[in-house]
């Protein structure tokens, strides 16, 4: 289908996504470019290209560059998008040896987007998200997983004190004031890593109920570091130990 | 001196800075925030505040807050910033067991400014950049290295296949094609750690002359990582095999 007004339906469905507010209740959210189509195979309501796309994804609907070009996000749009179909991930208990990511009010999308991509390149089990976190669903997240959005189980609006509690997992926490290094920590039985805010770290609350806290060594001169960067440091200590 | 008018030549030559070729031509750049403005300490051309700011930082000159907010290239500007002078990095010569990092042709400023940060925070002895890499001095960039800028030599515009031939050190490139991980490389002894383009990663003609590929390993589904994740896997695997 063709389409060239900005009033129909499913242009002004794409539009209503931009804000948090509707994807949640639409439960729908958009990944653009090529690659990120693709990855989304499975998790796809229904795609839109512009008319000058070239690439080799049938559309379900094409509508005219200029109006492709108002509803892209991106600044170089390669002509293509999907809608798709939030899912929930839901938790049913830990596996044996298993490698946990928790996430405590990440903020910046682009680092949220990251990490995702860090855990699902170090076959991570999942990714314990908690209320304070960036939305996933948000563009700029979307587009920085490079499609591991879609390939690991996330779990939103944890409570992660509670999961710690019930969960036999040893949790290791990324702290300024830890009292070890992470090559100092046992991470090759079941893991909890947990990356706080990146301006405040994680919660007091939090960093009582962890079971070690650790510091990664800067014997530089910058004092502390991006919170994707820790967390990818975190994550390949645990590949590192258990290869 | 309080200024109102965007026809001053302080705010006409702060607003130049905006373009690279500007930027190049005076040798200045901008670094805009509070804490940046402290790291900046010894870089410091003038200083420009807005009338509303509350920090602790004395001002050379303050310009009306709407004035500000048009200059200002942050979304919550916190009122204040630094032309800052550039200072060219010479290398002169290797140290003993150093640790240098060598970026060829990193394209995204976060990225650029992440690795700076990661490795100040590692205490490397220095970046050699390529001339295909993002200019450092991109406000995104000197933003997202939070002050590293000022702490570690940078060295622009290297030829790093000619710079290989020319220290002593190991040189060792992330590549998806390496025939070994990071965990199985010596990086005790003098190291260059080499990290490539986003999307292209490193160029066969370096990938000749280094000393050694190494493949970070992805044991999920993930096919590739950010660039600034690459580079902080390497880097913190040198620091770890140091401690």
């Amino acid at each position: 289908m063709f389409i060239q007004s900005e009033s129909n339906r499913i242009i002004k469905e794409i539009n209503s996504l931009r804000l948090k507010k509707n994807r949640e209740k639409l439960g729908l959210f958009i990944a653009e470019g090529e690659r990120l189509v693709k990855e989304a195979e499975g998790h796809i309501a229904y795609t839109l290209a512009s008319q000058g796309y070239k690439g080799d994804i049938e559309p379900d609907y094409t509508a005219d560059d200029r109006l492709y070009g108002k509803i892209s996000d991106t600044i170089n749009p390669q002509g293509i998008l999907a809608v798709c179909r939030m899912r929930a991930s839901e938790f049913t208990g830990e596996k044996k040896n298993s490698l946990y990511i928790a996430l405590e009010n990440i903020q910046d999308p682009g680092n949220m987007g990251t990490i995702i991509r860090t855990a699902d390149a170090a076959g991570a089990d999942g990714i314990f998200l908690s209320k304070g976190c960036v939305d996933i669903y948000n563009p700029k997240t979307v587009r920085s997983t490079m499609g591991s959005l879609f390939h690991i189980p996330i779990y939103r609006n944890t409570d992660i004190c509670k999961l710690l509690e019930n969960i036999e997992a040893v949790s290791i926490a990324a702290h300024l004031k830890g009292d070890k290094t992470p090559y100092e920590t046992d991470m090759t039985k079941g893991t909890v890593i947990i990356i706080g805010n990146e301006a405040n770290g994680i919660t007091d609350q939090l960093a009582e109920k962890a079971d070690a806290l650790v510091k990664i060594p800067m014997p530089g001169k910058a004092e502390s570091m991006n919170a994707s960067v820790a967390a990818a440091i975190m994550i390949y200590e645990a590949v590192r130990q258990r290869m």
